[in-house]
This record gives structure tokens, sequence and C-alpha cells, in this order.
């Protein structure tokens, strides 16, 4: 067992950018400058100077050269400070590349720690960019001895062992640890299984922000080397605590319910995607549906009212009930609405294209709207946002070219059930930085009706597909937990229907990848972490 | 040195479909059957059972319980044949997956070799699914003594050392190798370094057949033990052929020159798309220009003409030369024709969507072209293919939901210099398996035209792009090789035009996002291969 360290150490849980390494060491630099005469150490999370994650561009020569910059201009930066940094950045070592932490004082880099674990499964490549370190030494500093550990080391007992034995008197963790729920729950079980081992205390600093079909929570912390928490960032937002073992306790702040988290999730992602790429307006496709009601609201909440734009574009089919609600949801999330009829325009297609009937007929109303919010787009430079819902991606219950029109997807990874949730939730509740209104914004006739396309008349939903309370319990066993068809039967499901769900679930899978990006919010994302081939000949 | 082997050994260089176990396993058994009586062993490709690569299909319990299913009845299979057979396929030991090599012979499993070197880079995520096995023992069978090698592992020395080492007499090599132009050359260098280090001879047998975005080339061969080419099998086509390294030769198809290789990979991806998915029937759009002429020619070629359909939707904008042209072209390349004019449509929603011009005017037209293929496509049954080749995919000169709709794009890693190669090339020749007809089947007014989206009157590509060959010599830099705008200026290439490319070549990655799929045919594929962020800050 240890002493409590009595260094002071500052949480720095930033909001990096991918690829923007100038900006990235602007940014580290300027909390430096703030922060440097109360500490002794500010950790910054993994991979800050790039950004997780960079992909690719760590292959690039002219990248990589950047970086090794980057570090030289901290280095000197570091001889003006008082304190010293601990931040995560590629290391190349001759030809090989590591995911590393540099320490660095007083015009020294003290030393570099490379990662040991790399995860190479889920949402994770980085057995493709990096090599595995050898296990690390601790490092002295400041009259103690750090353990250092890069996020997935910490999962693991290898890494820690070795650096109490080493004589580490305190863990610091820099992590780049993407969200999903209950996420935090098993960090913080790995940390304190770390201290409870070692008998040292923790700190482990997490990344916060969107980074296309990712979003970094933050939700750092430190663990007392009793296992206790005495400090815990807020989720989602940027926040710097400066604090000491010694001192015993920092601010705590209380994890949110899993309806919050995800709603918070949802709009961080949307509003870094908007402001990493340079974007300020969006449009929605407006139906009277809760999709693109909770996508409104969302958006709305992420970049403000006054830059939604939402455009309802009724055809023959489109009941007035429709139109009422869209009114109304769109009045009361405060965007601008516009009303677009698509009448005339199939009757010219259907003037210039003789024959065309049944899902021909239902596809061209949703792709003469996707054209519609295209040009729109291209016209007043707004980007679309596109609303179909994980259980409609998983069933290709969507058109190509037509809904799926859009440079983001706010419900990409939401199921429908949890799409009501969330739009129930939103009603009675807003998070502390959304920018949208308060009170009840998505009209209740929206989250009680019947959804429907409205494709041709009195069309429903569940004319095609099962109830969504049983089509989203069927395809959580078959996307999240990967079950088997026996497996599925086993917990009481019809065996028919399984087949059923699980065939759409395949030949859709052309669709899922042209569709648009958008935050991963469940343990299996389409895309980014569950990658199926399009050509399959399996028959589960 | 050994002697040489007397055994009878049949390269099977098959084209297996992911992930129907079921039907590779019932062709497998049908050339098992065929070939029998006349040889010691018959060597399929690597993953032959599942098909090269199953992706996340691997982390489905169903699918490897199918797997090992499948191994059974092959078991069960060998009982009532005199040969044997040594097959690719997954391996579950306990928790750990290997991608294995089966030798199986009368009623037993002689031997399972787990492949070490996992290849995690370029289009290769297998550490995502397997696990490394440790260096193999070599495997004795009918008074030999096999050195199993299954890919990667025949580009190191270490396993095939180890192999000799311990008196293999003959290394037996199973692949899935997709094609690049000149991987040929490059394997049979790793191939012939194993051979003259060993003093054996080696068996190399490749997969055939296009998947997604890969196609595999086979080319399968055999090296005696001086290094000598005795047996190469035909590219992009299966084949089998039954020989002893005792008797010397066996036949050696030569490796086609390159353009040649690349119109068969294009050809066999695209063919090979529609048939492991069902599909039968194409739809091109059909501007007058090279692209969408080869296209309909690779399609004529792949499928036969008669299931092609090429439509031409002029614009106020098309000059009568593209209306020539486009009829022309198709009625030599015998596909079906039709002209659907866009005018009435366009007029339309510029009636309907006050105030829109430049970009958005011009991408409306290709979106309403998008909207009439696709409209015609659910109506008829018939995949659009998109033609956007990889000098406008890389600048983002295309319109998403536009010109980019389509299930699959044959030219998507083809930039368009080698587009015109390809087509100069297609005229004077034919692939031996091509369906198409013969002669000048691509107008030589097309070939050599100045290339336009005839967008707004009297455009020109080259009004928004370098000239073609810079641009291509440019892109083929930052992309092929990955080099930074330093390097690229050392070859002589103006900065600011490689800064201009090169910021194209990121802003545009959102609309690669989304996409069609098209057959890897260079050596740095976008999407599959060439994996960078959206949100990218980089400015190189």
């Amino acid at each position: 067992m240890g002493r409590t360290p009595s260094l002071r150490l500052t949480i720095a849980q930033v909001n990096p950018t991918v690829g923007d390494i100038d900006g990235n060491v602007d940014r580290i630099i300027s909390v430096w400058t703030k922060y440097d005469a109360d500490t002794d150490l500010i950790v910054f999370p993994e991979l800050t100077v790039t950004g997780y994650m960079p992909e690719d561009l760590l292959l690039n020569n002219g990248f990589i050269a950047h970086i090794e910059t980057a570090i030289a201009t901290l280095v000197q930066t570091s001889v003006m400070m008082k304190s010293a940094i601990l931040i995560g950045a590629p290391a190349r070592d001759r030809t090989e590349l590591f995911n590393a932490a540099y320490l660095i004082e007083a015009g020294k880099i003290l030393s570099i720690t490379h990662k040991v674990e790399l995860p190479n499964y889920g949402v994770f490549d980085e057995k493709r960019y990096f090599t595995s370190g050898t296990r690390p030494e601790p490092v002295d500093f400041r009259d103690h001895t750090l353990g250092i550990m890069i996020c997935e080391d910490m999962w693991f007992p290898n890494v820690a062992d070795y650096l109490s034995a080493k004589s580490a008197d305190l863990f610091i963790v820099l992590n780049g640890s993407p969200y999903e729920p209950h996420k935090q729950s098993i960090r913080i079980q790995h940390a304190r299984a770390r201290v409870m081992q070692a008998g040292i205390p923790l700190l482990y600093t997490n990344q916060v922000g969107g980074q296309d079909d990712l979003v970094y929570d933050g939700a750092s912390f430190a663990l007392n080397a009793d296992g206790d928490i005495i400090l815990q960032c807020e989720e989602f937002i940027e926040e710097f605590q400066t604090f000491s073992f010694a001192n015993g306790r920092a601010v705590i702040h209380p994890q949110h319910p899993e309806t919050e988290s995800l709603y918070q999730a949802a709009m961080l992602g949307l509003r870094d995607y908007m402001r990493k790429t340079g974007q300020s307006k969006i449009i929605i496709g407006m139906s009277g549906g809760i999709d693109s009601a909770l996508s409104a609201a969302i958006a709305a909440d992420a970049i403000g009212a006054d830059n939604v734009s939402c455009v309802m574009m009724p055809s023959a089919f489109t009941s007035k009930e429709s139109i009422d609600d869209a009114v109304d949801c769109a009045t009361k999330i405060g965007t601008k609405f516009d009303t677009i009829a698509i009448i005339g325009m199939v009757d010219q297609f259907m003037t210039d294209l003789p024959d065309i009937s049944g899902l021909a007929h239902e596809n061209l109303q949703a792709r003469l709207r996707g054209v519609i919010l295209m040009t729109l787009s291209n016209q007043h430079g707004a980007m679309v946002l596109t609303t179909g819902n994980k259980s409609e991606m998983a069933c290709g219950y969507a058109t190509l070219y037509g809904d799926m029109c859009g440079g983001y997807n706010v419900l990409k990874d939401l199921y429908k059930t949890q799409v009501y949730n969330l739009a129930h939730w939103r009603n009675g509740a807003k998070p502390v930085d959304a920018l949208g209104s308060d009170g009840e914004i998505i009209s209740r006739s929206i989250i009680t009706k019947a959804p429907t396309a409205e494709l041709r008349p009195n069309q429903k939903d569940q004319d095609s597909l099962p109830p969504y309370d049983e089509l989203d319990s069927i395809l959580m066993g078959l996307i999240e937990e990967d079950l088997s068809p026996e497996q599925m039967a086993a917990r009481g499901h019809n065996p028919e229907m399984v087949a059923k769900v699980s065939r759409l679930l395949k030949l859709s899978e052309y669709k899922r990848r042209q569709s648009a990006p958008g935050a991963k919010l469940s343990s299996r994302a389409f895309t980014r972490e569950r990658r199926y081939p399009i050509v399959n000949g399996y028959v589960s």
C-alpha cells in the first residue's frame, strides 16, 4: 500500500477534432496556461493531439511528421510552464507506430509510454495502425511514481500488476472510450479491480465529443486507494477539475439515467458533426411522424431551432392529421416550416414514366422528397438530416436515395421503441446544454398514433412489420447479442417471425452500406461495429 | 533437399460464395467426386467452406456451429473417397477461433493447421476474428510430409523455415488473395524465396471470384524445388489441375497483360455480385460519355447484352452528339436502349421550388435521372449500375443520390485515364469468357471527345478539374502512395494544384461513405482499403 499522492492533478476532459493537430495543440496550450499555476500535472485523454481515431491518416507520412512537430511545440511550451502535461499522441519509433502517452515537463520529454493492449474488436481497429508496446516502466515525477496506462491496458491485470510491483504509487489512465449504455459502470469496475489489487489510487481521463459514428461521453473519474469514487466529471461536456488525492474529495457529478444519456449522446454526436465539418444549418423532411419529430427536436437542441428548417412534402396519401401534427410540432420546437407538395412532381413522373406501380410508385414519392430536400440543401447550404431509426434500417424499411438521403442520421442507432422513450422523456425534461425549447415539444398525437409511411392509402408500418415492441426484441437478440435462431426460439420468440426478420436484416445490408453516418448509441452499431458482407449466402 | 514428391495433387481453384456454407460444401463434394479416382490430395483455397471473407458472420454462434456441421459432413464424405482433401475453414477451439486448414481422409481429420501470420492491414481485418496459431507441425501423408501454410504464412520465413527444419518435403499454401495489379509476381517472389531456402517444391492454390469490394484472381501455381513455375492456372475462372511434381510439368497459363487483367477483374467482380446476390438484369444511365459506355460494355460482357438496358435521359443541355454517341454505342454493344427526357420533370421542379440555380440546378438534373433509374429498377427488378470512376469519386465530382445511385460501380477503382485505356483495349480484344460482342463496341467519338457532365451550357470536366492525366498522376501519389505535399512537390507537381486536389479528396469523403460497392482494382481502394474519417481537420 503506497502513501496517498500529494500531487495536484488536473483532469482535462477535452473535445479534440480528429486530424486538426494545430487546433488541438492550441487548445492544449490554452488549457495548460489556464491551469498551470495551481497544478503539478494536467492529464489529457488518449490521442488528444490527433483526436481519437484518425484512422488511415495514421498511414500518411506527412501526418506523422506533423504530429512530431506538434510534440516539439508542446516541449517548447513546457519551458514556460510550472506544471507538466501527460498527453496522448502517436509515437513513431523507426518504422513502428505506438499509441503513446507523453509526459512533458520543463523543456523535456520525461517519458513516452506505449499502449500494450490494442483493441481490435467492436468499433476498434488499433492493430491496423499500432504496434503493441512492451510492459511500460513506472515513471518518477515530483517525488511520486506514476503508473501510466492507456485505455485498454486498464481492462486487464497485466500492465497494472507490473506497474504496482515496480512501486507505482498512482495509476493514471488516458482514454478514448466511446459511449454506449452502461459503459461507465464497466469502466469503473475494471478501474476498481486494478486499484483493489494494487492498493493505490487511479485517475481516469476520457475524451468527450462526437467523431463520425462515435460519441465520447467523458465522465472522467478518480478512485482513491479504497476504490471509492472521489471525482467524476459531467458527461458529454468538456470539464476540468484540479484536485489532490491527499485532499480526499473533489466534485462528483452523478451519472444520468440511460434515456437522458442516450439523448445527450445523440445531441452531442450531431452537434459535433456539424461543428467539426463546418456546417451550421439543418433541413429535415417532416412527415408528421415520430422519427422526424424527434430528429427535429434533437437538431434544435444541438444547434438551435433558428438553424433548423422543417419541410412537409405532402402527397395524395398524406392525411390532414399528419400535416396538422407536423405544423404543431415544428411550431412547438420553434423551427422554420415550409410546405412543398409533391403531387405535381409525381404526376409529371407518372406521365413521363408509364406503367409505374406498387413499390416503385411508393419509392418514387420518397425519392422525389429526397430530391427536394437535397435541392434545398444545395441552394441554401443546409445539411439534410435523415431520420430512419435502427428498427427500420435493420429491416430495410426505408427508401434508398429517398428518405435515406442525408448527411447524418441522429436516430441511426436507436430502435423505434427507444425513439418513443426519448420523445416521452424530452417532453418532460431538457439536457443542461440543449439549445431548444422547454416543455412538451413533441405533439402528443404524434406519440400515440400508429406509425405510417403514407406511401399508399391507409398504409400502416405494421402491415409489413411485426409490432415494434416484438420487432425490437427480436432485432436486439439478432443484432446486439448475435444469437442463433435456436437461441432466439429458446427465449420464446416465434421461429417463423425470427426467420422473417433475420432474412430482412440480411437482405437490407446493401442499403445500410450506403446509409448516412450517425452516432453509435447501442452495443452493436451498424456499419462501424457490425460488419456484415452484402453478398451473404448464410441462411441461419 | 528432399526427394521430389510423387503424390498426385489436384489444385481446386474454386469460386465459393461467402456465407453459403451448404452450397460451398455441395460444390466441394462434387469436385472431390469428379477428381477422386485420379488423385491423392485435392487442395482447396483458404476458407473455402465459408468463402473469404465472412466478416462479422464469424462472430455469430450459429454460423460457427454451421461450419462445424459442414466439416462433419466432409469427414463423413471422405469415407467413400479414395483421395483426401486439404481445405480452408475456421476452426473453433474452446473460445478461440483460428483460420485453419483441415486435412481430411478416410473418415478422419488427419490434421488441423492454424494460420500464424494474420494480416490486419489493407483490406484485411483478420485479427478482428482469429487468434494467431503457434508454429504448425508438418503432417505425414501417404509417405510424404506436408508443410501446410495459409496465405500470409508464406510471406515470411518463420513458418516455412520451421516446417522445412522438421523435414517437410512439400509446401502446400492455401490462399484467399485478392487481385491487384502486379500481385501475382509478388506472390511468386515470396513463394520462390521459401522454396529456395528449403529446397522443396510448393503448391499455391487461390480462390477465384468476386465478393463485395474484392475480386480473387485465382492464378494458382506450383514451383518445383528449383523455384521454376511448373503449373499456373488461368486467371479469373475456376480451374482444376491434377499433376505430380515427379512428372515435372503441368499446364502453365500465361499471365495476362495489366489492362486485360483489369478488365477481367472488373467483369468478374460485377458478374459475381449479380449472381451471388441473385440478380440478373442491369440498367445503366447512358450519357454519351466514356464512363457509361465502358460500364455498359463490361456489363454486357459480364451478364450478356440482353440483360442490360441503357437509358438516355437528355436535358436541355444535352448535345445531339451525346445522344448520337449513346445510341451508336448501345447499338454496338447490343443492349436495350430507351430515351426518357427529363425536361418536363426539371420544369415541374423549377415551378414547385422557386429560386433554384447554380450547383443546386445542376445536381437537380443528376438527381432526377437517379430517380428515373431507381424507379425503373424497382418496376423491372433490374439493378442500377452506377458509373463514377475513381478520379471523379476522389474529387467529389459526382452527385450524391444522382449519378451516384446504384447497387454496384464497376469503375469505382479505375482512374479516368484507365477508363480510356480499357475502352481502347476492349475495342481491339475480348476476354475469353466475355458474353458481349466482338469488334469496336465503344464509339470512337466517345473516346476522342472532351468529357462533359452537360449539366450547364458548354460545360467541360476540365473547367472544374485539372486535365485527367495530370489529375490522375496527383491522385495516385496522394492515394496509392499516401505521399505528403512535400513528397509530391519533390516529384515536380505544382504545390497549389496538389493542395487543391488534396482538399477536394478530403472534402468528398462524405460522398464516398455513401457510395456503391465496386471491385478493388488498385493498390488502395476507397472505403475498404483507404479508411479515412469524414470529420477530418487535417490540412496537409
